[in-house]
């Protein structure tokens, strides 16, 4: 598959989430979602956050795609994460997990391998550090901060083959893998690494990708092009990360397809065997 | 009335809220706690966030008005919206519910009616479907959106007869509604619908113009008059949702009465028997 | 001291920060978690939020600073505060405490004396009446504001002086006193009070200047300088709240020596006898 494939791709899907609407539910934390939800509608998509046990499997049967988060966890939520987790499965709707943290303590490692045990995830998202921990390799963390790490693309792929869709290593290039195939995506801006939530943004937006593009691979692959080119056009308007925050919304809303296809920087190829 | 005397009394009691500061109490969301207390600030009033059930009776009492809204419900925050919503009443305090995704799930609209059947509402605000629930008309919801109902003014109409003040049904048109008086406002942007939170900051708005003019009716068209002409001046100054959203704050702290009396477009009439 | 020399302290700090990055652990309000990690970003720090009680001691470990802040307060996070400050006080990890609203509520008075029965506190940061409350001087709140209030300097050293490090007193000048020093910093700008969240801003960025500056009294007044000054530059480039808030991540941003040196109007003295 070429770039321009990819790239013609990623404008299709953006269409049709613009054109359906689909509403992504949101199981995340207290720090992006704002963001978060303000991102998905920027991208034409409808957020909504429920997270009471009540409702999360009544709430996420309306979902083109459940996002899960675990940014600032307890237990009540992981309960509800898993519940609305497991309603999705049975639904057939995809499930992005986002382990916010995961190596960093036990809890979050813990409850990432508590959410896969229950939950079929279609999109693992994160940092080197996180996948690197979740796909079972040595990987230095500080915090929420991947500090160092091996190889990336073989954390994608190693942590696909654990969770059983597609893996993305986001970096300065980031690696979608599904096993199979390893995509590379080389746009992005140093700034987004300058604000917060910029990861769980993203990963939002796979959710949105996923609910019109059922290729988990793809869907991430042009996620990741579409909000690293919003990114990229943002920070030619933004004197520092505060109006960064705000363009980076702005050029979300903003985006198209000649700008997308001029921009696109990816490639998916064969995956080398592990 | 006429349209200019609705904007003489938006002008007037923006201008009370600015010297008198009143403090407003919020249990609301986490996804626009932020943008609540910033927008109560832009206007002039004073917000607080509290929802702990040893805390919540106590700062109610220093409160002009209590803002409830149940977009991101747990059964503990419900219980601190209950206490805080009786104490409130017991001080003639007037309460404002928001009752985000009502008809969306059974915990919503159960919620929505729990607090009725404790708490006297002086304004109830949502968009159609939440409305159209709550007064137990037909409605079709998707998550918290409204996708479709009927007649907004009949909605708002029997939602103030159910709850007992008045009810607003935010939209392209926002009609308010005590069931003897029906007002309609024209004012607003289509960029307040994308951005998260735009209609939990209007109910922010209405509780603080509820804490300075006592006729629900009129506060709640008030609001939505002040309200309407900041998000219509943003828009003038943004290039997409996320400047949209840093300029509405300013609009807001900018609206002055040449701006009101100058763009409000509103009128109330007698209301119709439903 | 003179001033230069806390302006150069605090452009030597700052340098610290972004050289080393550390870790800020923050357990606070649900409605500033968003600016308080973009502010620590901006600054070069590396925030983390995490409340669970399973994790935060093992969370703690890895921080340069713990910001514990009182503002949406309930049982369980008091207890995880409670935890991490235990856990960072064996490590030797300084703790700043934001008791927002303490003499609001009771239940905020009790868990700020709760939190400084049991975790030693190197800097405590409020605005006059949280401190002259906690100081145990007669002070006026409504909400979570400072309405009236008696001698700031006086209510820093008596704060200081129970708490057992520096206290910071904020206002239109901050006094920062050690029981042995008092500083006082004229920087800031009246926009700063127009959002929400700048004082929980500022007391994170101590918790930022304390991971790299070891004397309580100093990484407090340089973290008023630093803050202060970003807001006045932020202000020179905003037409309301909104664009302040934007403008002022960037400012914090942009902060370089030279800009600190021309800017700060800041000094240090002996602190007379309570």
């Amino acid at each position: 598959m070429s770039d321009l494939d990819l790239a013609e791709l990623t404008a299709q899907s953006l269409a049709n989430i613009r054109e359906r609407t689909p509403l992504i539910h949101n199981i995340t934390n207290f720090v992006v979602m704002n963001d978060t939800a303000n991102v998905l509608l920027a991208l034409g998509a409808s957020p909504v956050m429920a997270h009471a046990i009540e409702e999360v499997r009544e709430m996420v049967a309306y979902a083109g795609a459940l996002v899960l988060n675990i940014g600032t966890l307890e237990e009540r939520w992981i309960e509800a994460m898993i519940a609305a987790g497991e309603e999705a499965n049975a639904r057939g709707i995809p499930v992005v997990l986002d382990p916010v943290g995961a190596g960093a303590t036990t809890f979050r490692t813990a409850t990432t391998e508590r959410i896969r045990s229950r939950v079929k995830v279609a999109v693992v998202r994160g940092n080197a550090a996180e996948l690197a921990t979740i796909a079972g390799m040595e990987a230095k963390i500080r915090g929420v901060d991947s500090v160092a790490s091996g190889d990336p693309a073989l954390a994608a792929g190693l942590a696909a083959a654990r969770f059983g869709g597609a893996a993305v290593v986001s970096g300065a290039v980031d690696y979608v893998s599904d096993g199979s195939r390893v995509a590379e995506i080389h746009n992005g801006h140093p700034l987004m690494g300058r604000i917060t939530g910029s990861g769980c943004m993203a990963t939002a937006t796979v959710g949105a990708f996923l609910a019109v593009e059922p290729d988990p691979l793809l869907a991430a692959a042009e996620a990741m092009i579409a909000f690293g080119i919003a990114g990229e056009l943002a920070a030619e308007h933004s004197a520092g990360p505060g109006t960064f925050r705000a363009e980076l919304m702005d050029a979300v809303a903003a985006l198209d397809k000649d700008t997308i296809l001029a921009r696109a920087r990816a490639s998916v190829r064969e995956a080398r065997p592990a």
